[in-house]
Order: structure tokens, then C-alpha cells, then sequence
């Protein structure tokens, strides 16, 4: 493909994307597809001679489009969103082509300070002390599997990464019952094992007992443990729980532990003053992760993770071979020893455009319109009584479910309504289970979401709640 | 950013990026900046308000394309190239616009089966045997991680995973002297330690020797040690030495460890026929990684790793919370629990435009012509008494110096030499360290490098060095 093609074809791509984010709500949200259905029209084998792109874009449309669950569509609900928005998807382009791989500071000077000053800017906006310092990752999991590593090696003096586990000394990990499974999965890789992470209960908001973490430590150390590190939640993926960060703060400098607090998703609201309630206490942990491409209109992936101590961290990753040893190493960030890839994407870009077109203003109003429209469609659901808020909303999460009269199953009838809702491609929610009781999720963080949509939502809702009752009786 | 603004400025940035990519050998190649001198131009503080995408880009050429290295520049010769393609950068602004979050076969069915597909398409490619399962990784470091991470569980009944290191066993991992940093990393992460890393010696090819490989892992059983994986490489990072993969399967399946073969930059060329013979005895091993945006024309990030046991590596990572439930799970792949992190970009996309762009003949010819340019600019070399090859040449890496009459301190000299090169802005090439030799090291791997690239840069290389010389004498 030579520079003519690439010009025409990349500006086909331009105007496809354009009319794609014009036209976004028409398709289903969820892909209405069975498993196998994309697999069985792709050929078997790879083509022999190049073809043209005419008939790649004719195959993506006619193949590919009718499996995509539309992520960007403003009736997703499921989930957290993993966002985009116009100025992140041009940041993006220009990340492409410049195509640098950025794991030093040499293969690309202007990515690692455009990233140390991007984190400083969002440590700042989003009124994070002024300790921290920010290194871009790929996701959460990666950023929680840091905290935990950098937790391993701090407390042993480095010396698993040195020799292994090999003292016999048994470590735990605290989190809440309602903690995100990269936890579960960081505790796995990093060879603490699952049967170590202690699940504190929780409140009736779903938030961590810090009475009960500290009884649980204690219990550990008396039965020969070696607490390592607690994980607190600035909004749990299930209900957008809060977690004491302040109280956890203090119990986990009292028996030494690592915190680290995951803020993947509501992290972002604390760009507003009002809402910075939910990370008091935050200077006195030791590790904090969010997600700019959950809530922040950047695309995925975007994971901004800070820290207080640096030397923690980059001790537990730094390695470099004499292939990768430059004049500069003593005077700058090799972003490579500040995480597991060695190779890593100009991700900062991204999030510059997006901070510079959006200003802090217009993402906070952003914001606070999302929180408005979960307020009010919380409201409605308020007002019926054969609909159930089944926990807090602190944010713009709201669970939910359907409580008709008469009826007993009322998990089988919610899975159900969800089944229907989503099947009718109106819309895309998801759910999940708080005391026994099946829970649906609604989320209203899509960057382009607004009020026309969450108004015929909540209809669309009645609609078939209604439909699926009177189906039964 | 409303529609008919996004399609403004993405037409600009297409325009932008045709004229980057017609101009990219007019860059210095290598940044031409100090550490510190690109932050010093950006402000300390987030704009309040949002600025014009004018002003944006503005500062983009102003500081950010001064401190570029141009990693698409054909004169880019260090490291392994991270490549790109024009076919490669359109699929990844496809990818980009559909911003779609590939962690579950729901989330998108069309990005879990194009990827089943392309990964079918390149494991026949490469000519590897039909009981691999492919799945796309961000990088080769997480994919060689998982295969530790694999070797670790299997070997131990998934136990680690479970109950963390608490049996007191030791285990030990294979590799050769020169291994890739990224198997060092995932050594320590994984808690078998650093120290528990046997390098095997090297033959004068830099090629493991199975014998010392034999003979370490005896001493090791002797010892107490459990020995758990051994790791090959398929082309070094020094040397792109090729370890004889028959050989350590042999070895590997007499005292049942997990083999991991790395092929991370040379895996592409497998794609020759004629290349094979590197590869011979793969079928018995246990995981291979490749990386698709070394050589293989396919815009950074995309690893395709390969497992013989695709329940060994699910079973490893596989959990799955309420709220990530689905009607399909048994019946889909779910790639979230074939690796670390559960938010997947969709990068099978960019790949499947690739490989369709160039067909299987395009991209042959494109290896083949690349294997040429390095082979012509070995022979220049060897022509010349004052400069010497250091390493057999399998491929299209070439490790030299420079070593004229009555010059002692050769390895000051050719770094000097390295430094000259890479200072003038005409070309970057990385080094390694090879029997107490400071080597060049010179990659002509380039999507779109030519033979005038090549005639050019060696011209330059004996002009420099012949300058540097004078200036000492």
C-alpha cells in the first residue's frame, strides 16, 4: 500500500468512523450472534496473495459488524463503560502512526516526560497528594498485580525476587468480600495463593468493616501469617461500595501492610470537589490505581497508577540488560522498570488530547451530568414499588431489581428481565448477586450518554417487567 | 467534539500522518534532546478549560515531534524493529473507533472468533503443528510470564495458585546465558526467584548446549531442586542465536519440564519455508510466543502466544466472578482467562487487515528481501580487514565492530563509533556485549527499509568510523 492508497483508504476510515459514531444507537448494543456464528463465515485459511481493501472493509461490514456489542453506544449500560471520545480516538490515531515502543526513555524522550507531566496533572486534578507519582499501565489487573508485587518485595527485602519463596514464611492479603477478581488473580501470580486472601466482610453499604480487618490480621499473625498488604475499594465493580480508606489507612500502618486502593472506576469522580469524601485518607496509602478509560473518555487502554514511594516499585521490576543499558539511565524514567511489559504503547498521548480538548471544567460537567442522570433514574425507581434499589448510589451505578407482587421466584424473574432487555439490542446491562438476591447494574458513565437516553430507557424497562409479569400470570 | 468537528480534524490527522510517513526519513532517527528538556516546555497544570484542537496540535509539532525517536523511520536499526504497517495503522483506527473491551466472548463475539481464526491462520502460517492453540498477549513479556506461570500450576497441581509457595520446594528454570530479560522478570514475579534461574552456557553460535542444559538439571534433582520449565530461544536479542529446539524438547520431556520457546522477533521468519529448520522439535513443546509487531508488519502491541494445553493455561488464570457470568461461558473462548489482565484491546483486527493486505506471498517477500539487505551488508563487512562480524548471521541482525590496525581499546572506540552513528540523526542502532566485545548491533527489519537505506548507512558507518579513527591518530 503506498502513501496514495493509504491517504484514500485512511479517509474512507475517517468518514466510516464518523458515520459509525452518528449512527452508533442504531445497532443492537449486544451483538445478537450465536457462539460459532463469526467463526463459521471466516475462511479456514489465510489468503495466498494480497487482496484489496475494498473487500477487507466489505468483509469487516458484512462479517465482524453484526457480532461487535457496541461499547460506544449510549444504551451500554453493562459493566463499567470502557470509554472513548472524538479527541481520545484522534490521540489515538497519531499513537499509531508515530508507532514508537516506548520502554525507555531513549526509544522516545518526548513519551516518558509527556507521561510523567500527564500524571502529574491528573494526581493534581483529581486531588491526589502531591507524593504520588503516576506511571501509565496497560489495566487494572496489571496495576493491582504492581501493588501487590511491589507489597512481596518490600516486606522481604526484595528477596523472593532474589531467591524465591524460600523461608516457608506464610504472607496474607486483605480486601473486602466484594473485591474485584484481579485481586484474587494478582494474589494467584504472585504465589501468595488464593487460600491467603482474607475477604473481610462488609457493611450494609457493602463497604469493608475495618474492626473486622483488624481482628482478621491479628488472627493471622497469631496463627504465624505474615500480612502483607490490604486492597481497599474506591467503588467495588458490583455496587460501587467505598470502602473506609481512611480507617484502613491507619490499621494497615499499624501492622505494616502495603495499601493499595482500587479506584479503577469511581476514581475519576474525584476530579470533583464534592465527591472527594470517598478517598479520605488516601495520602497515608501506599498505592492507588484509575482507570481513564472506564470513566475519563479515553479510550481503552488507560490505567493510571500511582504511587508513594517509587523506589518500591521500580526496585521490584528494574533489570537491564547490557542491550538496554544507555548514557542516560541515572538521569531519567525507564518506564520499563516501573511495570511487568518491557515494551509499552504511547499512551499518554491519548490522554493529553483528551484532557486539553475536554478542560477540567468540561470533563466535571461531564460528570456531574452523569450523576445527575443516575439520580434521577434512581428516582423513578424510588417512586414504584414493584422496583427495589438494592444498595447505595454513591456514583452512577445503580442496582436494582423487579419486585411485582405475587411473584416468589424473583431471581429467576429478574434474570429473565435482564435476558429480555439485552436481547432486545435496546440496551446492554449487566448484573450481579447481593445477599442472594440477583441484582441488576446499570451504569450511566458512556461519554455520550443523555437524558433522551435514560428516559426511554427507564420506559423500555417498565415495558417489559410489565410484559414479562403479565406473561406469567 | 461534535461529529462534523471529529471529522475535520481526523481528516487533518490522516493528512498528518500521510506527510509523516512520506517525511519520516528526514527526521534525526534518535531524539535529539536532553533529559528534562521536553517537560520543561509543558505546563505544570491542567487546562481548566478545553482548547482548540488547533492549538493542540500545534504543541504537538512544537515539543512533542522534537523528542520523537522515529521507530517507522527505515533507518531505524536498533533494538527489533516495533513495526508497522499502513494496512496495520488503518485496522488499529478501526479498532480504536469501535472501542470495544474484549475481555468476554459477549462483550464482542466478532473480536473472541476473528481471534480464534487469526490465530489458526498465523500458527498454519509459521508452519507450526495443528494441536497449538493460539491467543494474542499485549507483549512477549506477559506471554512468557504466563508460560512460567503455566509450567508453575501444571507442575504443582495448581496448588501454588491455591495455597501460594507452602510446601518448602525449591524449583529451578532453564535458559541460555543469553536469555531475554523479560524471563529474569517473570522468574521473580512468579516467586521462583532470580537466583533459581540457571543460565545455560552457550556453544560459539550463542546456542544453548543441551548437554550442560542435561547436566544442570541433574546436579539441580541431586540437589533438591524441583525443575519446572526451560525456555529456548528461537533467536536471541543479542545475536538472534537459534537454540536447538530438538534437542532441549528431548530433554524437557525426559525430566517433564514445561518447554517455552521464544521466538518473540524471529518466530515471523518461520513463515520461509526455508527458515524452519530454526524451529525443528517444536511440536513438543509446550508454548511458543511470536510477536506480530516485531517483523510481521503489525503496529505495536500485538504477541500471539501459543499453547499445546489450552486447559493448563485456563485452569491458571480462569476465575470468574458473578458479575462476569454468561449464558455461554461453556461453550466460548473467554480470553480473559487465557492470560493476566481481563481488559483485552481488539487487536486480532489489525492483524487479520495485515495479513489480508499483504497475503501470505506479500509478507514472504517482504522477509525474504530483508534477509537479502542484511546478507549484502555482510559481505560488505567481511570484504573489509577493519571490521569484523561477531556472530553468525541467521537472519537480518548483524552483530559487528570496527577494529582497525594498532587501535588497543576497541571497545571504547566502537562505542564511541555507536554514539557517532546515532548522534548524527541518520540512523540508530542499539549494541550488546558479546565475549567482553562492545558489538553493534544493526536490524534491517524494517517494514519499509531498501536497499538505498542500506548502501547509504553503510557508506555512512565507514565514513564515521574512518573519521573517528583519524581523529585519534
Amino acid at each position: 500500500m503506498n502513501i496514495e492508497q493509504f491517504k484514500k483508504e485512511a479517509h474512507q476510515m475517517v468518514d466510516w468512523m464518523a458515520e459509525y459514531f452518528e449512527s452508533v444507537e442504531k445497532y443492537p448494543v449486544k451483538a445478537k450472534v450465536k457462539p460459532g456464528d463469526i467463526k463459521a463465515q471466516l475462511p479456514k485459511e489465510a489468503p495466498e496473495k494480497g487482496e484489496s481493501f475494498e473487500t477487507i472493509m466489505e468483509d469487516f461490514e458484512r462479517i465482524i459488524m453484526p457480532g461487535m456489542t457496541h461499547w460506544h453506544s449510549p444504551n451500554f449500560y453493562a459493566y463499567f463503560p470502557g470509554n472513548k471520545s472524538r479527541s481520545s480516538v484522534i490521540g489515538e490515531m497519531l499513537t499509531t502512526a508515530l508507532g514508537a515502543q516506548c520502554m525507555s526513555w531513549i526509544t522516545s524522550p518526548s513519551a516518558a516526560e509527556l507521561e510523567e507531566t500527564v500524571m502529574e496533572w491528573l494526581r493534581d486534578i483529581l486531588g491526589l497528594p502531591k507524593h504520588f507519582t503516576g506511571v501509565i499501565q496497560d489495566t487494572a489487573s496489571t496495576a493491582t498485580l504492581c501493588a501487590i508485587l511491589s507489597a512481596r518485595e518490600n516486606l522481604t527485602d526484595f528477596s523472593i525476587n532474589e531467591h524465591g519463596f524460600s523461608t516457608g514464611d506464610k504472607f496474607t492479603v486483605y480486601s473486602s468480600e466484594h473485591v474485584h477478581s484481579s485481586i484474587d488473580k494478582a494474589v494467584r501470580i504472585a504465589g501468595i495463593g488464593s487460600a491467603n486472601l482474607r475477604k473481610v466482610p462488609v457493611d450494609q453499604e457493602f463497604a469493608m468493616i475495618p474492626d473486622e480487618l483488624e481482628r482478621m490480621i491479628e488472627q493471622d499473625i497469631k496463627d504465624g501469617f505474615k500480612p502483607l498488604c490490604v486492597v481497599s475499594a474506591v467503588g467495588t465493580t458490583s455496587t460501587t461500595a467505598i470502602d473506609p480508606v481512611k480507617a484502613i489507612s491507619h490499621i494497615a500502618i499499624k501492622y505494616k501492610l502495603w495499601h493499595h486502593v482500587d479506584a479503577a472506576y469511581a476514581g475519576t469522580a474525584l476530579m470533583l470537589p464534592e465527591m472527594r469524601w470517598m478517598a479520605e485518607g488516601v495520602e497515608m496509602a501506599d498505592s492507588f490505581v484509575v482507570n481513564p478509560h472506564k470513566w475519563m473518555f479515553t479510550n481503552f487502554d488507560c490505567t493510571a497508577y500511582f504511587v508513594k514511594d517509587t523506589k518500591a516499585l521500580i526496585n521490584t521490576f528494574s533489570m537491564t540488560p547490557e542491550y538496554l543499558k544507555t548514557a542516560e539511565d541515572q538521569k531519567v524514567n525507564n518506564y520499563r522498570d516501573w511495570g511487568i511489559q518491557l515494551g509499552r504503547r504511547f499512551r499518554a498521548l491519548k490522554l493529553w488530547f483528551v484532557i486539553r480538548d475536554f478542560g477540567i471544567n468540561g470533563m466535571q460537567e461531564k460528570l456531574r451530568n452523569h450523576l445527575e442522570l443516575a439520580s434521577w433514574f434512581k428516582d423513578q425507581l424510588m417512586k414504584r414499588p414493584d422496583f427495589e434499589v438494592l444498595a447505595p448510589v454513591h456514583l452512577n451505578l445503580i442496582c436494582f431489581r423487579y419486585v411485582p407482587d405475587g411473584e416468589d421466584d424473583l431471581n429467576s424473574l429478574n434474570q429473565k428481565l435482564m435476558d429480555s432487555l439485552n436481547e432486545s439490542g435496546k440496551m446492554f446491562l449487566s448484573h450481579t448477586v447481593l445477599n442472594d438476591k440477583y441484582t441488576l447494574r446499570i451504569v450511566f458513565g458512556n461519554t455520550d450518554v443523555e437524558r433522551r437516553h435514560v428516559e426511554s430507557t427507564w420506559d423500555f424497562i417498565q415495558k417489559t417487567a410489565q410484559q414479562l409479569t403479565e406473561a406469567i400470570t
